[in-house]
């Protein structure tokens, strides 16, 4: 194991947060906010110590870089950026305990959007904006911004690895050949769609705080609200811009790059985003038809259906209307986007549409088999064929994610919660959905479960966000035995 | 395909069910159950003629037989047999609509043991009777029971194409070198202990009738009940020794005979036997402590904790105490019991212990492979490479077993339940369980779903119990393709 090397990429990464911690910091003095500004300050010094310290020890680091490499550095510094990331949150005291502002900045680094809060309007100007940056930080992968802006010095596979750990999805699809330059483009796409969203909601009239705010944690698809009721009390049009922008940040970025180079065929054809976008556009059809009767009219009733499947499918879990309310076929719909996720390299968490894809048609090849047993068929995605492996790491990773959730409810349901609270809590943490149902539903709060319980749903969310793998090899044991 | 072939294996076994019935005829003459013992006559004589009329039809029948025509085979004769064998409940008048019936005999054969009545014991004698010999039938499998008993004369690989479509587990396990032999040495096993469990029954001063029945119904592991409050009202006695003969039927049957010829390292060093045996002891250790509490002292804490695991485990699912008022974390231990179910080659339903341990183990090589891409290993079960198609299935099948639920949660839930009640229905069905919680739970019935929920909810329940692919592929477009 590289040590020298993964302690000078957790230095490089800390010194990065800091940096990305002075706005916050500027705008707690600017309004006048000093506990939150001395948190800011007390943590971006303790940070600056930490980063130079480990960089002095981890100098003249070997080259060598593996896979294996890659999977503890993402492990590793994510726990680490979270454990830094909340100490504005816990020194500023607004919140009651360390592990609360922890649970709180995972929340935020996963775009879980759950917290612990039951008022987050009395929140500093400055804890708010750093609660919605976080999510637009690990929105597109806080290592992918990384290798975007630092030099490459890590030798050979160095980015591929590290790029690979982190990103979600079956595969990574390369959009350049130089996985340096494809960072690049995947983060100029998401600053740029990001402002766009931003100015679509100053033309809607909303302050330039929340906007960006607001901007921030869509683009995150992560579902941190400056409101109490989150979307509830804005504009018809606000609603509406949140919900096209929403469903945009749960499109493979690849796909923007294809548009912007004038392959429309390509992109129209790629069977991920026509799921995705029949999934949607199937949804929203059949809850409108369900929930007809409860709301004004029709259109009322396809607005608040268009925000909330947009918002569930790209685990935001910005809420409009208390969906808790509406019949059971809607809510089961609701759960079924919940699980299935957005699309692979978007910003969106869940178990993502290419894998259902490569679920389904491996479920049609064994049905095959099981007729005619010497059948042999290699399994296809836009008429490329997809890797043995990886279709048989993707029915691993199903698997494992169902055995994690399952683990995961029976040591919550110590606290005594209802299975549906604690299954929907699990649900919600490991795809970075937010809030769940019953007593961890849209109006209610993460606040009464146990210190255990709230760091087993943390652990659920960034292995969530990570895809397991890269949390799960810390615990192996053969990973620490490897030389 | 080879129709003729499926036609005569049709008419076989519906000749034999017919035979099956005479029993419950004529212990409704002599109880003097008029209605009944002329529903029986009248199911009696159609089977003979539909079945006499399909045999002269498929008269010189080739001999070629393949996998697919053994699937389709178990997948037509389980359909089939529950069209006819519901008839007597139907004509009876016991039942308010064929739908009903078909409900009840579906989740007799499939040992699921749900029901659509409130009241169980005003039902005529015979009718009884057939309920609960349903599940012995279904219990180890009908046309295991027609290959054992009927000459051979399928050709090649007619026997094993059959017995491995119906057998439940992911890998069929011969005890001896011949199929057929194997199946009547599972039958004698599956007679003998039916017996011992009805003479230990019967020692608790059990009435006959009812003996019989219940040992019936705990041998395939089914859970209809002649009591409406299942088996609570029974002495301690009578408790114990069904909840130690639900276990024993929960286990793999080749683990008898291997104990029989003197191989007991062999069964003590089964791993699935160990995954099963520390399951039942663990969850009994884990509830007795949570639900001390409730009772008057730590044994019958611990007698109703041991009924319940083994009850649920094993998926038989009868009950002597409600356990929805259990603590949070002893329902949650319940509910992951019943998602895990009993081994493979055993009456018990669910996903199978023998597949969680080819799931773990490949999980566990994942995550392996995800330290050094280049590892590669082969997965053993007892110390024995497990072939990789098996491992691939597995993975498969626990997929396919996972969007069939969600799917079927999907279509039920337009009745309007709540989703825990959908959720509950679909998993017990398709676990071969039974009740569910809330409002299909424990002390409830399924008579409140419309009749499409019902048809779903029996379509789950075969398809559960013949392990999804014999009726999956009856809705191939691939299979009826071929030739």
């Amino acid at each position: 194991m590289n040590y020298k090397m993964i302690g000078r990429f957790i230095a490089q990464i800390l010194a990065v947060s800091a940096v990305f911690m002075i706005p916050a910091w500027i705008i707690s003095l600017c309004c006048g906010e000093t506990a939150s500004a001395d948190a800011f300050m007390e943590t971006v010094l303790l940070i600056g110590v930490i980063s130079g310290g480990l960089l002095l020890l981890c100098r003249n680091a070997p080259k060598v870089f593996h896979a294996r490499e890659g999977m503890v550095c993402v492990g590793i510094s994510w726990i680490v950026l979270s454990l830094t990331g909340c100490l504005p949150f816990y020194l500023s005291g607004e919140y009651p305990s360390y592990i609360d502002a922890f649970f709180e900045i995972v929340a935020g680094f996963t775009t879980t959007g759950a917290t612990t809060l039951s008022d987050v309007e009395v929140l500093p100007k400055g804890i708010i904006y750093w609660r919605c940056f976080s999510q637009w930080l690990g929105g597109m992968g806080v290592l992918v911004l990384l290798l975007a802006i630092i030099p490459s010095n890590g030798g050979t596979g160095y980015t591929m690895h590290l790029l690979r750990a982190e990103s979600p999805g079956p595969d990574v699809g390369k959009i350049v050949p130089r996985m340096k330059k494809t960072a690049m483009i995947l983060y100029v796409l998401y600053v740029v769609l990001t402002i766009i969203n931003m100015l679509f909601l100053i033309a809607g009239r909303m302050p330039l705080f929340e906007a960006v705010c607001t901007a921030f944690s869509t683009a995150g698809t992560g579902g941190f609200s400056i409101k109490n009721d989150s979307m509830a009390s804005y504009s018809p049009y606000i609603q509406n811009v949140t919900a096209v922008f929403m469903a945009l940040f749960g499109i493979n970025f690849s796909c923007f790059y294809l548009l912007l180079m004038g392959q429309f065929r390509g992109v129209f054809k790629d069977e991920e985003l026509r799921l995705y976008l029949g999934l949607i556009f199937g949804s929203i059809l059949l809850i409108t038809l369900d929930i007809r009767g409860l709301y004004d009219n029709l259109w009322e009733a396809l607005r608040h259906a268009a925000f909330q499947v947009s918002s569930v499918i790209t685990s935001t879990c910005y809420v409009t209307t208390n969906y808790d309310v509406w019949p059971s076929f809607s809510k089961t719909i609701l759960l079924c986007l919940m699980a299935i996720g957005a699309c692979a390299g978007s910003t969106g968490g869940g178990f993502k549409c290419a894998r259902i894809l490569i679920l389904f048609k491996g479920i049609r090849r064994s049905t095959r088999q099981v007729i005619s047993p010497q059948y042999v068929k290699v399994i296809r995605n836009n008429g490329r064929a997809i890797n043995e492996q990886v279709v048989i790491n993707t029915f691993g990773y199903f698997a494992a994610y169902m055995m994690m959730l399952i683990i995961s409810v029976l040591l919550i349901s110590i606290d005594g919660y209802s299975f549906g609270t604690n299954f929907s809590a699990v649900l919600a943490s490991m795809n970075n959905m937010g809030p769940g149902i019953e007593a961890v539903g849209p109006t209610c709060n993460f606040s009464g479960y146990s210190t255990f319980s709230k760091l087993v749903l943390t652990f659920d969310m960034l292995a969530g966000r990570l895809e397991l793998f890269p949390i799960f090899v810390l615990f192996s044991r053969d990973m620490w035995k490897i030389r």
